[in-house]
């Protein structure tokens, strides 16, 4: 079974936090992860479908709508499941790990449905309030501040014991 | 058709959250609207059904489960869906208008995902953080201080002409 | 607990169907049942949800997309669930026994989940094929002749004690 | 974008057709397509994720559960759902031609989903009745009788311009 990461983020977002979309897509493929993320041609979903696509990596497109009408380039593997936002709980139960990046409200209900799923979320400059600060404290949210952080914090998620 | 309001909030709450969902059930019921809520005999599902009920009102449960098994006492109308949380989704789209008590994640979710579905959320006693600022600003993220206020919130919002 | 029966069929079928499905509907409201069926304005759907209605029944409609446009006059209780065919595993799920007269793909699939999730179906001019035979073996599906057979076989159902 | 192949059937079947899922699964591996089932270590899930697996083949497995538990040897994305039989509906739609052999009321769900969603279905041994009579005239539902002919079959779906 290939370890998938789920890479979630807005559709609107600023330039660098597509860069760090992008780099972080192909660092995942450069480790051997697959790339997971909503699979939709914008923003953070876009950019990370590139990077992980160049680097020659596995991508896996969970899509909203019903066919892959809108679907970004690079995606491998296309799950079009016709149903919206709902989809979003199946993204998170089909990663291993999360890595959140700034985003709006589909965003937050991902790093929301991760956490009580019992996954953990890596939080690259994105905020948020104060019934996250459990996690915070338990360790199941990690803030990262940059996209080699990030990756370096998933490594540890992923291969725990080789770290112990 | 009937006004659906959704409830949302923790299993495991404090005994004043529990009242406001209590109060806020009943009321929900005397203005002859129908309460929806995520169903399970626990928290807010549980005290805001139980309020709704006894004030003669129509209870519709939206449940986690593939069975009623769990359900609070109460609900008239049990929709098990199989879909653990993925209902939630469903919860949102089913209400016109949501109300937000304190809760974990799986709260946080059903209010980020009303927003992008376009609903208002009046919120109560549960503060949420700096991604969801635009929708305070744009007055779909209302704040309430007691569940009279709340309730006074759904009127404007269920009947936005009368009182324009 | 109120007891929901789910009455599915075709979005285009011929008038017999249709009045079949209409006095289906009357008969649920009239037993004190609540009709739930799949909520769109067209064919069985739009004939038992216009038949419990005008007998002052509770009518649950279970909407594929994530609005009620197109949702057929007469539903009381609209649960869009934005999910397309997917929500026809939960016009099942929350069906205590269901019925199924003439339809397509669409209604063959939730005679096939309603099997699989354990409910007695009662068909109404609905000829299954082989898969299905060790169904109507055991006695979990049932076939009628009439609308007022169906509604026998239901009472029979879902007051097995009184009955026995 | 990859092709992926959806090979549904029966969790409960005879020695021939586990035998028949084996070598479609081989099949369509060498032909460089994805194979997507539901992902179960039973059956014909079990059977055709085995044959795909020894061939390096890619497998996806959409799963009924939220967890990998009970997971088939040889998948190598997971996509737990935790949606149970509504998974089905996402397994019609993220295959770009589907095969069924026999099975039972889940599979008869996944192939009358299939044919709603425009999909074409190649049926080895699995015969269905009456409702299914105008996909086959319209050529939709195609029956086979080797894994042989299903595979050859499938080459003229999924190239059909290179055939024409």
């Amino acid at each position: 079974m290939l370890t998938l990461i789920g890479v979630m983020g807005g559709a609107v977002v600023e330039d660098d936090v597509l860069d760090h979309a992008y780099r972080i897509g192909r660092m995942i493929a450069e480790h051997g992860w697959v790339l997971l993320n909503g699979g939709r041609n914008a923003g953070v979903m876009q950019a990370s479908a590139r990077g992980a696509h160049e680097a020659d990596g596995l991508v896996v497109g969970i899509l909203p709508g019903d066919t892959t009408v809108g679907m970004a380039p690079g995606i491998d593997i296309a799950i079009p499941t016709g149903m919206g936002d709902a989809r979003n709980a199946i993204n998170v139960l089909a990663s291993h790990v999360i890595v959140a990046l700034q985003g709006g409200p589909g965003t937050v209900s991902e790093v929301a449905l991760a956490l009580k799923a019992g996954r953990s979320v890596v939080m690259l400059g994105f905020p948020l309030g104060v019934p996250f600060s459990p996690y915070y404290e338990r360790g199941q949210l990690i803030d990262a501040s940059t996209a080699e952080e990030t990756v370096a914090i998933l490594e540890s998620l992923v291969h725990p014991r080789e770290r112990a």
